[in-house]
């Protein structure tokens, strides 16, 4: 039974993002996609426009994937009554590079796609996306109690989010991989352990409230 | 007049960086080099044995190049007297990011060399150079009379090292290239500033100075 355009469409972007995971985007082929959905390569075309299209395609999924992924360790956090930020920030780092670690290949190829193709004529939908996902991040600052006015929260989860991605990505050496995810693991829990605290103490700091912090008896 | 086996090495390794700076390590091939080098395929093979170890020479140098940015950039801070430790990390950030913006090929291929090559028999003297760059991080830290041992104020120099460096290259989309170095600029600002907030908290809750903090009459 032959697959509606719809199916058809879903056929081609699980083959495409498979070739991308394994080989980046110059593993990405018009012939290589048509041969092995069995379709002729003006299919592809006809369903995606061009290559472009295609990975513009595979990177939305991506995007939607990892805010399920966001929304999913929201969800488990609430479960268990987790409400200390600093844990509820580490349980969005640990989504994160669950993420990263299942996307070898195709979310470096997204950012990537990102750097080279950002033109004012890039669709807002996809620059929307992106900031749906850091205002999940922005959410769980939001409940902190911290002295952080809208513009600020939001550049804060950008910061966050840019920061975890840099850990879990730059590629320190390390001898093994037991010894590397140890090492990323450690970063990131000193990362937001401090730049929990640090929020706080600028909190404290624009509230005046220090003088409050140490009215016990000294 | 014919160059000498050293000079030779240099030009080679100048070729293969202009190489991987254009079009990434998929662009460095020993056919290419010799060509532009005026010799044969062999000999860049006798230079440095084969492409591998004419990627970890200009590794080397790339790794030097950055320890030196980071030393001009600390002994520009002692000259001008800066001696406050969030203006300290930001000026080595700002030093890392005009670094990675001058090696927009070859630094990232350093990092992915590190991730694919990384084994027991890597020579030593590869790692150890990566750590005396942390190391220089870790001595601006030294000065901020933090509550750190040095294993902590090590991890803490590594964190802040791939935050920054997740924040210069994660490609947050932003419409043009001077709102892109607007966003970076003030993502390295908010980290530092609370990363420096935050260990100084550390410090304080360690050391019990809250409520010497807040002795003051409220």
């Amino acid at each position: 039974m032959a697959l509606n355009k719809e199916e058809m469409s879903e056929k081609v972007l699980a083959i495409a993002e498979a070739l991308i995971n394994e080989g980046g985007v110059d593993n990405l082929k018009a012939r290589t996609i048509a041969e092995q959905a069995g379709i002729s390569v003006g299919s592809v075309y006809n369903l995606f426009g061009d290559l472009d299209g295609v990975h513009r395609a595979v990177n939305m999924r991506l995007l939607d994937r990892l805010g399920a992924a966001g929304i999913a360790a929201m969800a488990e956090l609430e479960r268990v009554g987790a409400n200390d930020v600093r844990h509820r920030v580490l349980a969005m780092a640990a989504a994160y590079v669950r993420f990263v670690e299942a996307h070898p290949g195709s979310w470096p190829a997204l950012l990537a796609f990102n750097r080279r193709r950002v033109t004012p004529q890039e669709p807002d939908a996809y620059e929307a996306r992106l900031d749906e996902l850091f205002d999940i991040v922005a959410g769980v600052l939001k409940a902190g109690d911290f002295d952080l006015d809208d513009k600020r929260r939001a550049l804060a989860a950008r910061t966050l989010w840019s920061s975890v991605h840099g850990i879990v990505t730059s590629g320190y050496v390390a001898k093994s991989d037991g010894r590397q995810a140890d090492e990323i693991w450690q970063q990131i829990e000193l990362l937001v352990g401090i730049f929990v605290k640090g929020l706080t103490r600028e909190g404290l700091e624009r509230g005046g409230a220090f003088a409050h912090a140490g009215s016990k008896p000294a």
